[in-house]
């Protein structure tokens, strides 16, 4: 089993390989290569009979992706991209990078004329507004960000490449992963994580928005799941619609503070400071809501019940079980 | 009004250029110039006191799209590409045509850095089986065909770009073009136009498929009022969703047949033989019947309202409006 990660530098992608060195196997065979590819040099683990390379560069450029794939790696994560405010930001980067970058894997995969599975995370960022409450598996696809048009077109381009037989792609719509470790940064969707990681670790976050909005979030644990398990999936099981919406707790922002005073306390909760940012709340208007995700939850891919499962993982992946007093 | 049509040697393009000359003018102004590209000569028009040229070449050649918008035309009609059994059959061509010609062509357009209007003729393929009786205009986008999936790629950056000022881009889904006009051809669509065309020239028909078998159909003379009214539509109106599912004529075979008897007689009527054929209509059996169409018929786009019309514009058009005895 050769398995190549692109994107391996991000924070789901160090997940990704911390979850693979651990388990050691994937689709029931041993772990044997493991090529991870990043902009920037990835970190390498130390995997005891495992050959691991670290391969840095675009892979937009020409020559990259055959490079890569060279290698014939059984099972591909496709985790590489620009994110959403920078892909709005800057056109050209955005365009080369995930829509030529992935494009130029899926063709190098078409050209060594192999077919492995591959798995592409996409975003919930592929549905445009105005949403129902609920959104299910078929609302029509209307992005209305660079980002999410250029992650639709790589859903597009993985369901025909597939349905020709160049690979066996399963794209997964990814949801917010809340709680995102590290630093605050100045995503408008930053909060979310903010208000739940800074007054775990004793520290203070601003609320900008009212305690009504609704949003949806999965774990950075269970987005590694819904990777391992998009690898591992029976294609014939997902038929033609190969991009699937993960599931997530659809939660109130009053509802996530409800459930960090339940595990952390009151005290815990204080430490959040309601400040109305009407530029932020207009954003945050713009976007879904709650997602059905009802193919996904029966092709077995399963994410936290409850915000508290949410704060628990955290707690336990990244603060080694305690909480600051 | 200087105007360019890709795709003018197609047969939907030499109508829109016979109508373009016709009417003098589009938008309000008077057609000053006329640029033809296609990768065969386009047949160029006699059009007083305007500036025709005929281009020959591939789009997605480097520097064919950047010579053809330094002229910056006012309007661009995109007809280019591959059609939908060729793109099946040539994995390479199909998206080399269909997919990088039209994103040259876009890009040529974001470089040139004006905002022309630019009509994209997008195809029903985009929609994948299985459908219901009636195709709403959300219905999700879920092409089987290498085509409408080059199609999808191409609406989805027409609403991006028109989103980011590049262009004001319309998208429009056309239904099957009835009655074709020309000689009959392999395509499994073909015995549509086929039990119409022969029979009113006195030749034979085969019918290949159920009499029950539904169907939705524009005239090539709608196909081009649609073109035109995409051109001069007020964008604003339009809002983000830029691509419309064209309105047409959903009906079943046996109601063609019977309009057919109503025009031109039963002794034409006979001249359709009835050869079922399984793989026809298997093929036929996956695709979509009726469209709501409601946005684009709320913008005001038009089609035919009964088959008989239909008819008529193929008697009109095609035949001089005469019908062989």
């Amino acid at each position: 089993m050769r398995i190549l990660i692109t994107g391996a530098a991000g924070m789901v992608g160090r997940k990704l390989i911390a979850r693979l060195t651990h388990d050691g196997q994937l689709r029931g065979s041993q772990i044997k290569a493991l090529d991870l590819h990043d902009i920037v040099p990835p970190q390498a683990p130390d995997m005891k009979g495992v050959e691991v390379m670290a391969h840095t560069g675009d892979l937009a450029e020409a020559g990259a992706c055959e490079k890569l794939i060279s290698a014939r790696p059984d099972v591909i994560f496709h985790l590489a991209g620009v994110v959403s405010g920078e892909a709005e930001a800057n056109f050209e980067l955005g365009y080369r990078v995930n829509l030529n970058g992935t494009r130029a894997l899926f063709d190098a995969v078409r050209l060594a004329g192999y077919a492995p599975r591959l798995v592409f995370t996409s975003s919930i960022a592929v549905f445009g507004a105005p949403f129902p409450e609920v959104i299910p598996d078929d609302f029509h696809l209307t992005p209305l960000t660079s980002y999410g048009s250029q992650k639709l077109v790589g859903e597009v381009l993985l369901a025909d490449y597939t349905r020709r037989g160049v690979f066996d792609g399963i794209g997964i719509r990814l949801p917010t992963i809340c709680v995102r470790p590290g630093r605050p940064n100045k995503a408008a969707s930053g909060f979310f994580s903010g208000i739940i990681r800074e007054p775990l670790a004793g520290q203070e976050a601003i609320l900008p928005v009212p305690r009504s909005v609704v949003h949806t979030h999965a774990s950075p644990r269970s987005a590694v799941n819904f990777l391992v398990h998009a690898a591992e999936i029976d294609g014939d099981k997902v038929g033609p619609r190969r991009n699937l919406t993960m599931p997530g707790v659809g939660v109130t922002v009053g509802e996530q503070i409800e459930a960090l005073e339940r595990i952390a306390g009151s005290k815990t909760v204080k430490l959040i400071r309601e400040e109305p940012d009407e530029t932020i709340w207009a954003i945050v208007k713009g976007w879904p809501t709650r997602f059905e995700a009802r193919r996904a939850r029966e092709l077995g891919f399963k994410a936290e019940t409850s915000f508290d499962e949410i704060i628990r993982a955290h707690i336990d992946d990244e603060l080694g079980g305690k909480v600051a007093e």
